[in-house]
């Protein structure tokens, strides 16, 4: 019994190490990828690399490349080969997909911070303003991050020329979905009437299966393993509204230093978030507050009634629960891989970014 | 010899036959790929087709079609079955990739009209303020619009999920350089400081590379004929100039009425056009008028230079001899296409809108 659990641990010390492996050569192959594409326009226009440059530089600011870890766990999940390049070109691609997406949200957002530097369309339009350029700093700034994001997605397909039709196939609804998601959150927004319902559909949408279910899933096809979609698709809607929670949660209580990014945004854009439709259910200081009018209610007053109420400890409960959720669908994946994908669980739920 | 040619006009009469029943192919796979869209979506949540109904109004609001039949061309040129699917998904693709860039342009440029309808983000904007909702309706409107190009790209490259690896990376090529060019032509805009060489590149670029060339080198890879490459790389060059030309004129003469779209933009944003490079090397009329400072000459003033001069028959002129070129490159296709070609080339130099 002591040998199998020490065989356990082994395996799955080995698993982590291959995974690290690969994700090591995703890193190198995102920056071989901009680096080549930098050189061949640096030749044909000098300018044309402050788009090349503009897309690195969100590469490059970090992250914690929660999408291509799930797509490498999926496919090791999946007895992938651990060798073939295929899988470090998927996993390469959803990154810049996400780069992609922040530089567009930033933009619909009018974010000014990402990652503790100044978003790409407030660097662009203060260059603009700078040099005393013509037209408005604002649409030049918005246009260059605009087209930035195009050629990000645009790198990320070419990343993608190889792989197979059925891993394209999750890969166009991954993208599909992020777009609908992300539509449906601008028009939430905009008609601002508190949806408790769509709030968890587009959670379910822009966290659960975008980051994480569609990534394991790219993962097990490029294996061919489809048998694994179905656990996959439990453990990611579990886990996904985890990482909402503890989005909602950073947002809510931690400090702008902490996130790189403004806080407290949820609260002053009076924003239906997991957070406050469970507030408005379970907390009755929070619901005597707000009432029927979360859009009418004072953004500060509301921030402390959250603080002085019991929303913090009990959101950690329904995120504790998730992840429970969670290793219950990764215990039906290979043994070697059930207990990484706990893990991986707990570091999405348990961030501090 | 009369037989002769009489077969061969039988058989130019049948290429292009053959090339419209593709065409009208695409034309339904557009229809029916964006139906099925609407209606995966309109079960999912019915907001969300308001994003789908973007893209398919811009597709089904007009439009030539010439990438397509580029494409469309270049794949029977090389011989390829045209029985197949592949070359309808590809062609099909070409127009939403299209959607993509005239959706996001039209942002970029702050552009009102399209095809005589108000553009996407003007649209969304005026719905914004009519609801009276929340936010900014600027921002509103360019976000959907935005989106709907995203979601463009991404309809797209769903398209081109079964085609060979050859062809995809054709297509990022294209992609690729669309960004780039898109990208130097706002920048320019910006420094606005005038140069000819800059204006060639991006005319290069957004005509003839992305209108003609890759759209032709496209079809020729799925048809597995990449000896017509460098043919079609000639004859993309000089019609991607007449094309540009064409548009400098329609811009700088034509009414808003013929075109759908505002006209003398170009004067009015002190361009430096192909069109005006070439008025300030060879009209002297003008090169007095403007000096060294372009975009410090009165608009209206250099307007009616423009009318005045003998700018327009010499414009009229360079198409005349790029479709001569044109002509050149089209003769090294099969017999059976060249003559399409060249018609083709026609086409697109003398179209009014």
């Amino acid at each position: 019994m002591s040998t199998s659990v020490e065989e356990k641990h082994a395996s799955d010390g080995l698993a982590r190490e291959t995974r690290n492996r690969i994700m090591a050569r995703v890193e190198r192959r995102l920056e071989e990828f901009l680096d080549a594409e930098r050189r061949v326009w640096a030749v044909r226009n000098p300018d044309s690399t402050q788009l090349v440059d503009c897309v690195a530089g969100m590469v490059r600011s970090g992250g914690k490349r929660p999408r291509p870890a799930f797509c490498v766990t999926g496919y090791l999940a999946g007895d992938g080969d651990p060798d073939a390049p295929g899988i470090v070109d998927a996993a390469a691609a959803l990154e810049l997909l996400h780069t992609f997406a922040l530089l567009h949200d930033d933009v619909m957002d009018d974010s000014d911070l990402r990652r503790n530097v100044p978003t790409a369309h407030v660097a662009h339009s203060v260059e603009h303003r700078a040099h005393g350029w013509r037209g408005e700093s604002r649409r030049y700034g918005e246009s260059v991050a605009i087209l930035a994001g195009d050629l990000a997605l645009t790198y990320a397909e070419r990343l993608l020329a190889e792989c197979t039709p059925r891993t394209r196939r999750v890969w166009g609804e991954l993208c599909t979905e992020l777009m609908m998601g992300q539509f449906l959150d601008i028009l939430a927004a905009a008609r601002f009437e508190p949806d408790p319902e769509l709030s968890s559909w587009i959670a379910l949408f822009k966290s659960g299966r975008y980051t994480v279910y569609r990534p394991l899933a790219m993962g097990a096809e490029l294996a061919g393993a489809p048998e694994l979609l179905a656990p996959f698709e439990e453990y990611g809607l579990a886990v996904g509204e985890a990482f909402q929670l503890r989005d909602d949660l950073l947002d809510a209580f931690a400090s702008a230093e902490t996130t790189g990014k403004p806080t407290r945004l949820d609260v002053r854009q009076h924003k239906m978030t997991l957070l406050m439709s469970i507030a408005l259910r379970e907390e009755p200081a929070i619901r005597d507050l707000v009432g029927d009018d979360l859009t009418g209610t004072d953004a500060d007053r509301l921030h402390a009634a959250l603080v002085r109420s019991g929303i913090r400890e009990r959101v950690e409960g329904v995120i504790a629960e998730k992840i429970e959720l969670a290793g219950v669908a990764a215990a039906k994946a290979p043994p070697a891989w059930s207990e990484e994908l706990s893990r991986m669980a707990v570091e999405v739920a348990y961030r501090d970014a």
